[in-house]
């Protein structure tokens, strides 16, 4: 490729700052320009990010009026819609927000942004402008029920998902205390979490007439980095049937594979993939789905948008070697 | 008290063997007398629970026809009932079974066994000389229904459990290899767990009309001790009313107890307590509990009938310091 | 027993003062007469030791005026000082400070301390009033150096040690984050460990001309609860010698046991042993020594002191069992 | 690139293997020719490797007469021998060994090796036909000795070291159940571990005179991956000195990294990198290492050989992301 696409990072300093950074730092069509970040402005990026030492000597910037050909947004829940509108990011820059700002279809500043979710949005992001990444659990979740939507079989929906601590973010919390989550396994948000508004929204897309409900039971898990998820739906089909209808659906995509085998969640860490797994017995279909909530459900899936943003092969700086065990 | 209950185990080198002697050494009111092992016959107990080295010098025996007041079996399934066929044990004895092989029902050497969850039996426990202790996931679950059960209004049951490793027992297996299980979640049985079946006979005991199903999802843990469960069930109770029946259904059981608020499974761990935490969003009630599976289910429960069949305070010997962190 | 020994805890809160009240709770010779904390004053216990739900009414007060046998003052360090500077304790009121404040000698008010070791104390602590208790890394180095000393042969000493997350107690710190501590090990304090001033004060006191020096590097292990230092010293007695010298210098100490085993952190888990491993190569003696960091290294030694303060049995409401797995 | 490198592997379904396979399949010149495995040939490598599940349709073989410029063997200790005496390997194929067969200097069937650890032997790689890869302990132990040996000041040394459950590989063993390794922290092979033969051998390779002894504590941690050592001695040179001395050794060096920070062993996991930390207090230095244990201890550091072998950039391949968290 002849030029690099020229990417900026507003809000370098967290989690999901941190993943896109290191993504970028390796994809071998990008030239990161600047990592915003107010309050280490002028330090290395290491200083933060302390596992990049000897990867990289950039430092974190308080300009960001540097021209640049994408933005990713790595800010809390509220802030990117004021970001956008406090600062004026030239139009010519697209924009990849990892915020639910706009997850629902809210725009600003002239801005629309297209849901990111290239297993439900492929076309639709390759022309966009503007991006709204899903929420890392919505992407667990929706990856094994979009199938089932894309048919209008979908009924209703038991979810129980298990998250690890990184999903809380980089802020010092009673619930992220190593003391109180190590061998810990505890529930939040039953029935009320947040993300289950764009599942609603991305099913009802597929399938208009959907009127179950998703009920769905989040646990906070004793591990770092992953979503496990088991969702149990009734329908009549076969499991054959089912099973040749996922992995008809996901054929084209090459991050989220369906499996004749159990799947791990420790598989997918450290890499873009999703894993999906069926089994059934009687009525109940029961589909297992695994993601690293950090890549996959959030700077990895950036970077895929990205990548399709920009016409570059959808796997591009994402073949991440995983952690394996 | 003038005499100790005089106790025997048969099959003391595995995991629920090495709990139940850790309780009976501390237990006030009884007298350990032997600790059947064949292949560790002669050895000090410390050679194989090391962690009892400075706690007792007994011996494993390979003699069973010691006079004894009780029996606890702490076999494999398949091999109690085995047990009680190829040797004589004085019809005077009471036993405790450990296994499954009596669960539902089933009878040998003219010993008939009552299903032992002292939350559902607790009168026909007192005055039985067999007990069929529970299931670890089998009392997790069975405790977060059986209010329900009880005034006929359990309907269809949506649950997923976590358990640690120690459910799946001493023997070297890739399901509990650390560099696999660290950090990892997995499903199994999905569906099929075979703690269903102890289950629905409960439910059917206190609602015999019961046509539901019990749809469990059952999913191995990075963790070693203890198991987490979360059972979405639909109902028009209000969550005051609900609250108020589970509250009531337990008022007399010691070791299970109605939390107003969010329950953590550690915090159960290393004790023989059911924790119940009750949630409520429109007509859905989710029901979680967490026990300590080698305790409240299975060695701890098996000490706790021994207390009932011998007319000991319930809480006798049980009284345990949590682990907490 | 015919009258209960009446105990008060200031600062019951936190960590120590936790596992205070559940090993007072369980005690048979001890009535906790109040529980102090300010800012909780009013609340249930369970309300902060969500654990206790179900084992304790009790409430914390504000008040510290009750007549009491005892006070566990389970403060930060300095902070014990300060309180008994500013509040009048009665004398006849035995005090056992878990703080630094008093390790190294210092008086106040009018007590002086004794420093809280039984292994090396007995005799003193029987017959005193006031106890400094030990540091948690001060009492797994001096538990494997002491026989040693004792004969005046100890050495310079090269000691690594590993301790979990509850060593750095309750407040949300950045080595504390479960996302950071999780599958990480680090350094820190190396070679300036505070506890390295009660640890030659008691080495002096046994071998008064020691002029080594202990090189202690600490590191932080990914585990909530426990101690582990292996210390490496240059002798020319025999490994036979060694653990014969050992072994007698603990033959009357309930709580540390010479193990012919290798030694496993966790099997002193929840309880307030001490293991002693031994091993030599050459002209080199390795002393591996495990405890768990709030019982031995902290509230069950504190009550070990009290139990001696007041004659009980030395073991008194400390045969905990052992978390073992 | 106008040729890849052709690459073969023997023994492919154990741990290093299956790392192998992870760095060659992303290499950019490398073409992976075939995975050898008696046991599974036929059988596609997700299978075995089920992370690579989407990421590779490469089948095992039993056929190693396929031309390929490199062998990488990944064999255990005592195997490689035997193979290559069993096999005619071409004398053109380059073999890159895994285990410790030739680490000490054995040659066999006209293939002499070199130690393979670039930051010591780096020239002598380049041109050499057959590489004995360093041993995991070996390689974090010997790049904090190095320097020190270099100016012939190495005197003796007092190290621990704590390694994760994948060095024990994937057999099922007791001490890589996961229900004992939990939260367990345990020591094995005290003062006696083999690797300390291939560290004297290097050490003397740089000061020859070298007198000390490598006193090595190895511990087993409750994780999977990484090795973190900190070595303790006794030196006159100022920090600064040291300091500079460290950084300069390693200036050239692109995996070997003197930090001015704590170092974290999770920071350089799932990398080829080793991070050193300095410190010191009076006359003793203590020097940290972390490196990843299946990386920069065998499959990283033994692509980072291929490299050099080949003339290829020596981080070719080898720009992995971290895990971090």
């Amino acid at each position: 490729m002849a030029t690099k696409i020229k990417a900026g990072i507003i809000g370098g300093a967290g989690y999901t700052g941190g993943e896109t950074i290191r993504l970028l730092l390796n994809h071998p069509d990008v030239d990161l320009v600047f990592v915003h970040s107010r309050s280490n402005a002028g330090n290395p990026i290491y200083t933060v990010h302390t596992d990049l030492l000897g990867d990289t000597s950039l430092t974190f910037s308080d300009n960001i009026n540097q021209p640049v050909d994408v933005l990713f947004l790595c800010l809390g829940h509220g802030e990117s819609k004021k970001f956008l509108e406090e600062n004026s990011v030239p139009q010519n820059a697209k924009v990849i927000d990892l915020s639910q700002d706009f997850r629902l279809g809210a725009s600003t500043s002239g801005r629309t942004f297209v849901y990111g979710l290239p297993e439900l949005n492929r076309e639709e992001i390759k022309s966009a402008n503007n991006i709204a990444n899903p929420g890392c659990f919505a992407t667990a979740l929706q990856l094994g029920l979009l199938p089932l939507a894309k048919v209008g079989k979908l009924s209703e929906v038991y979810t129980t998902g298990i998250t690890g601590s990184t999903g809380a973010g980089q802020k010092l919390q009673e619930t992220t205390h190593f003391t109180w989550r190590a061998n810990n396994i505890s529930a939040y948000k039953t029935l009320t979490h947040q993300h289950l508004l764009e599942i609603n929204r991305s099913v009802k897309q597929l399938q208009p007439g959907y009127s179950g409900a998703i009920n769905f039971v989040p646990w906070r898990g004793d591990f770092t980095r992953g979503i496990f998820v088991s969702s149990c739906i009734t329908t009549e089909e076969s499991l054959e049937a089912l099973v040749k209808l996922y992995s008809e659906y996901y054929s084209g995509h090459p991050f989220t594979i369906v499996s004749n085998e159990t799947i791990d969640l420790k598989h997918v860490i450290n890499t873009n993939k999703c894993l999906i797994g069926l089994e059934k017995e009687g009525n109940k279909l029961v589909v297992h789905s695994a993601i690293d909530n950090l890549l996959k459900g959030a700077s990895g899936q950036a970077v895929q948008n990205m990548n399709l943003l920009f016409g570059l092969a959808e796997t591009a700086g994402l073949k991440l070697k995983s952690i394996v065990f």
